[in-house]
């Protein structure tokens, strides 16, 4: 039902542009400590493309992950509805799967959205938040305790 | 299969005593920001129950879940094998679901054990990790790029 | 000594930007929680200037600070060369100050460089990275241990 | 002045327990990615010491200091009142330096303790959180836009 996926209805050229992005994304990823290169490419509702990159730090905890990197730029661009995002590393054999931490900042802006998650050779796997992060927590839940 | 869900295996008593622990853990909860109390309850291999609670900061994202901060305490003293974890609030009408990097930091400890969302009066839904992160990120994955 | 404090050598017109920038990224800020609007602005090495925001979360834990979405955003788009950023909030009565994560990311990029600290009436305080976060952990001292 | 300088008042044995617990610390420590052991000793009002380690995740942003990790224990138990902390890593040649995500937690509980930079060999450098994080934004600095 394409309500309930969204992503399904993506027009075939815009998934090319989404998957070729996060490809390009890795290039600015600043991953000194890890040498794991990731990119993410963010789809806004009206069809713009932010692209995000990990960014690590000697103290470890203060990193980002790039699909977190691709939202904050796109919120604070005035951006905060979404369609889909996409995630590349450079891991040949394996899809590329946000963190759960990513999944929840996605989720601050609805569980509705497509989450390709690729592999350098351009194939993917697509799931809806709603299915990488089910039974979430999200704004709702902080009201109820008012 | 017993494999695979382990938490059915968690006796009637340990799971109650984990629940009431849970609720109970709420109490030093510091959450003058949102006050929005949590308690965790996380439930060692051999049979430890470790206790944490939300701790907030001024500068918001510098706050940990109560989850974390029970999964970081048993860490730190020794203990890394886990069978369930249990959360409380106090949202009455709502079972109380670990956000996505709280899931993340479960994850770095095994895929296959319980998470126990609860409400206050007792009731819970039960769920394995693997469940709540599906298609989960995690050490094996680091290593793929090497 | 302009090896020192570089941003003595910013031109008047250059700080007036940066502060005018950071009073107007404020109006991005995604603070449904804390209702309290953060906006920086980073001043590039050859002069571009990257907005940031403040952007929460409802688990709030996982927000993001306005100096770190500026910062993420410009490493993710080539640049990691920065002369100064300036924080502006909506508080009339006290310069704005960056948390201590934010200083630790700033610090990646070296500690030689300026922080705005301001008022929305444009008034300032102006401290070098070193000055804000003295004795610092580093990039360097991550490669001690090998 | 003691009033300033809280620190200078331990007793001797009392620095001498805390800079052995910050070294006792380290051997829990989980860093299978850094390889970068991280101690802390976090000592209470009343005399306990707290002891916490680093603990990483292969996301590496979700990981956690030593530092947090020791606070975050206190006040799981209900101790809010510090007087020091102290931290030690396998870094020979230079002090141990708390990261500006760990001051501002430290900073959430008082200005006015002692952080106890250490060598393994049980030198130290001591200053207090106020030195360590100047002209810092705290929970007053939250109200004010109220
Ligand atoms: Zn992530
Ligand atoms: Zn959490
Ligand atoms: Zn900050
Ligand atoms: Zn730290």
């Amino acid at each position: 039902m394409a309500q309930e996926r969204p992503a399904e209805a993506l027009e075939p050229e815009v998934v090319q542009r989404l998957l070729l992005s996060c490809l390009e994304a890795r290039n600015t990823a600043y991953c000194p400590y890890s040498h794991f290169r990731v990119g993410a490419a963010l789809l806004t509702r009206n069809g713009r493309i932010f692209l995000g990159c990990n960014i690590e730090n000697a103290c470890y905890p203060l990193g980002i992950c790039a699909e977190r990197t691709a939202i904050h730029k796109a919120v604070s661009e005035g951006y905060k509805d979404f369609r889909a995002i996409a995630v590349a590393t450079d891991v040949k054999d394996d899809f590329t799967s946000p963190c759960g931490a990513c999944r929840q900042v996605m989720r601050e802006f609805g569980t509705d959205w497509a989450v390709y998650m690729t592999k350098p050779d351009g194939t993917y796997l697509l799931k809806t938040l709603k299915e990488l992060l089910p039974a979430s927590f999200g704004p709702e839940d902080l009201q109820k305790i008012k």
